[in-house]
């Protein structure tokens, strides 16, 4: 599936990810009027997220769902989670479900099969949430890693593990050196590159990829040297402080290497003074397209 | 909530967390006839985890419920999730939600909302999955950890982050040495320590435990004697090969410290020999006072 993002990302020369992290606040004030249950919350955040898709498909290759933003309105809202990745799907879209889920393998292999694999039911084999890509978190290692990696070769799927966070403590414990010079991050990246070695695409990079906040210039700059094969999910970019210049050491020489998120800058756009007079799936594709323009004066044409 | 998780388990001399990882592959071959959709698989799910907390609400204090297991069935699935915590709160028990939930703050504070808080909606404040505890990675530092212990100050409720997990590769990324000679997995401990040290209650435990597998007691044993305040989930006891000897390093002089997770052997124990002529229910049962005399016969009486 990573060649695949690759190539819609070539064709529209836009690396970018458009986050649905859709808390109900977000929806404009007419939206959210009268609602006071999970059911009527869920389907007026599914109506927005549709028109959001709708205003972006053919300007962006990507979206990411946030699956905490739905989990906050009950089953209904993971049912809204569902029914986003579908549609967002159909629309062509990649879509990347950022669960950042994690166990042990027996209890991976369930995950795998929600958001990646197939759950086999009365001789069926059912899709319980058919993303194209999922976000883990690799703190148990190889063997709760492993049950993803199995379902992107059976399946043409792609997962991103936690590398290195845009939060601002993530340094904490992800900065921490280890006894050997290197850095925590470092070692969980080099994890990373090796548990995709076998699924590397045409375009030289893996289906198992790397979140790497954009707010962390440094250490972005440092992986992007280390993992030669990993593709970066990139967060970070607006409303948490990162920009088109930070982002840059995130790429390789061809422009490729990595898929910018924005959440908020795109959602709410509609309530920027910039985008005045817009409604908010107007305001989410003009500012899909602002976005599209601000890396591409950094990065420059993407060519393979 | 920790103070009543240890009230109960000394009144029931009975440190056990059912391990509710209901897989339908689970329950006996009558209860899947004819099964072939989520709604109908989730219903049955409902219907053994009920029957499975009946049987062992007065001999158990508390239950843990995985929610890959029920997100592989979709959101039917995941309604199945909330059933099973309501009911099993309702019959009195402590209920932990084995999601390792994980984000930056602002989405960890929907994870908080969904899990332990409330969401706020047309004035009213809604429970999504109302759990008392909740398992989570902190691999994302303390920022992503914060939203949960407001929550766990303002609405009783406790967490346990995954400090030294139970699976075999653990120690390929949690055994890596710091450059202070510290193990990752020791740091993560004292950071949980820390992340806990304004809520120790009447036992001396805090609201934030750590996941500290029984299969590992060389690093249990460690973990007891560094971490004063913080109370363990224990996972690995049964099918992943830890027994009560190996877990009794992670208790203290009161027999007190710690809360021993078994899944498959209890809700699975109908298919052994030695409970057979049992329905599930009763073997269930039947297999958790074993359970409790396994442990007792290792850690003497608990009291404080």
């Amino acid at each position: 599936m990573i060649d695949k993002l690759i190539e819609k990302i070539i064709e529209m020369q836009n690396p970018t990810c458009v986050g649905l992290d859709t808390d109900f606040g977000y929806l404009p004030e007419e939206m959210r009027e009268g609602v006071s249950c999970f059911a009527e919350a869920a389907a007026r955040i599914t109506e927005f997220n549709k028109n959001i898709i709708d205003g972006v498909c053919d300007v962006a290759p990507s979206v990411k769902v946030q699956i905490a933003y739905y989990e906050m309105y009950g089953h209904e809202g993971v049912k809204a989670f569902y029914d986003t990745v579908e549609y967002a799907r159909g629309k062509g879209l990649v879509v990347i479900a950022d669960c950042k889920r994690n166990d042990i393998g027996s209890t991976a292999s369930c995950y795998s099969k929600a958001y990646l694999g197939e759950t086999a039911l009365g001789g069926k084999a059912l899709r319980a949430f058919p993303a194209d890509m999922l976000t883990v978190n690799g703190y148990l290692g190889t063997d709760g890693i492993k049950p993803f990696v199995e379902d992107i070769v059976a399946h043409d799927k792609s997962i991103f593990a936690l590398v290195k966070t845009s939060n601002p403590s993530s340094g904490e414990f992800q900065n921490l050196k280890l006894e050997n010079g290197e850095y925590v991050y470092e070692r969980m990246g080099s994890l990373v590159e090796e548990w995709g070695k076998d699924t590397v695409g045409r375009y030289g990079y893996s289906e198992v990829g790397a979140v790497v906040g954009a707010t962390h210039p440094e250490e972005a700059k440092n992986l992007r040297k280390r993992l030669k094969n990993t593709f970066f999910l990139i967060p970070g970019y607006g409303a948490q402080g990162g920009n088109a210049q930070m982002l840059k050491v995130c790429f390789d020489g061809r422009g490729l290497g990595g898929v910018v998120n924005n959440s908020r800058g795109i959602i709410c756009a509609y309530k920027k003074p910039e985008y005045a007079g817009k409604n908010y799936f107007e305001a989410a594709r003009a500012a899909c397209v602002a976005m599209q323009r601000d890396i591409a004066s950094v990065l420059g044409k993407m060519e393979v």
